[in-house]
């Protein structure tokens, strides 16, 4: 499996990404899911992608292709961040289409993309781009996009992230989603790719590649250990171990029970 | 859907439920998860059940209507803890291969538990029995156990449940995992149930019901929230935060891309 997620704060956006790969368990390896298309000063998108290797693989290599072909819709030609994703999501359709229909088993040839990046004079936008193609956008409510194994790391963000959290601090939230989702599923592992778009930049962001080494990253997942069981120090205590009155109807049974 | 957890520290034992079931989205109705089965000062039984509601409460019912019948092997008689789970996994599965007989279309009838407790004379356990009626012991390295939409609450236990935690903060840390899934997933929801067994006790224990408008609960999220802010604030800062020189080797691009 495969855990991306991205998050759009009003400072910009972060973008993070797992390596691990597996085609069955005794053939597991690594590789990128973080793709970028730069044009300094102009335009910068990035691709996060989880599901069949040779899919995403063959969706990067087409956009990448069709730019010095000159093929319209690409990349560099599309006008907004909405025909961006729209084109995005037919070439992922494309392939996958392409791929099914040379199938001779029953093999599930299907991706799913977070893409998102800036083109100069509008703002950075972030989408979910579904298997068929379609997808969805993060919203003010919703500011964060995840694909792949996204339940273990999604509680943390529900809880924490907000528009206004600055673009550093989403980094590192981000990065604690992360860490979390690798530490309880084997399937997802490092390293981890970060990338940091600051809004209005239009450059190619500052990007980090944490191996499992990474002093930088141990250093976080030990003090994110720390920091919760100070969290868990701070939770109220229960009415048996202040010595307060306990009150009626919390206790045994079940009201609904007869 | 369904979260239901326990966890064994050297004080005792903790379990937590949900209350949510569902049949379709337009079927949600609240039903107790947790059943008990007491004889002060000889045995206590608790079981958390998910899946199949008609299986779960067929199995709660046969449990309790073969003690006075006197059936031998009942929770009454059984000598062991492993004698009572392979009893209730024999129970759980008779009980869906009758339902599955008179099935006429594909329905899913399964139902997996968590079973603990303990008997007069031995240490209190946990298992998690599979809907095949097998089980799976908890341990040393692993001293909790989970069933329904486990994910969300898992990275919380993996990386604070130790069994030298004292027992009223594992039945916090309980409540956080399942506060955890509950704000991520509408298909688990309150009525929250806790019941904390002090080992050796052999009574009936602590029993705490929580519906949605707690202030307890209330008061447990929002200092949970809190302690995450400040854990957040903890994590160590970008090399480009605090002026220092970055490190080659952990920027773009990836190693094994060209």
């Amino acid at each position: 499996m495969t855990y991306c997620l991205a998050i759009n704060v009003h400072q910009g956006l972060v973008f993070c990404s797992d390596s691990r790969t597996n085609a069955g368990i005794d053939n597991v390896s690594t590789y990128s899911k973080m793709h970028t298309f730069a044009w300094p000063g102009e335009r910068f998108f990035v691709l996060l992608s989880a599901g069949n290797l040779a899919t995403t693989q063959a969706v990067v290599k087409k956009l990448h292709s069709d730019i010095p072909k000159g093929l319209v819709p690409n990349l560099e030609s599309v006008k907004t961040m909405q025909e961006a994703v729209d084109y995005v999501g037919i070439v992922s359709t494309w392939v996958q289409k392409q791929q099914t229909d040379r199938d001779t088993s029953n093999t599930n040839f299907e991706a799913s993309f977070i893409f998102g990046g800036q083109i100069a004079g509008a703002p950075p936008e972030l989408f979910m781009i579904y298997p068929q193609g379609n997808y969805i956008h993060e919203s003010r409510a919703h500011p964060f996009l995840q694909i792949g194994e996204i339940k273990y790391g999604k509680p943390i963000l529900d809880r924490v992230v907000k528009q206004e959290l600055d673009l550093d601090r989403a980094a590192r939230l981000a990065l604690v989603s992360m860490n979390s989702t690798v530490r309880s599923n084997v399937t997802v592992g490092p390293p981890v790719e970060l990338l940091i778009y600051e809004r209005d930049s239009l450059g190619t962001g500052r990007r980090l590649y944490l191996p499992e080494d990474d002093p930088f990253a141990r250093e976080l997942s030990d003090k994110w250990n720390a920091g919760l069981m100070q969290a868990l120090e701070s939770l109220p205590r229960f009415a048996w171990e202040t010595g307060a009155k306990e009150e009626e109807g919390r206790v045994f049974p079940f009201p609904s029970q007869t």
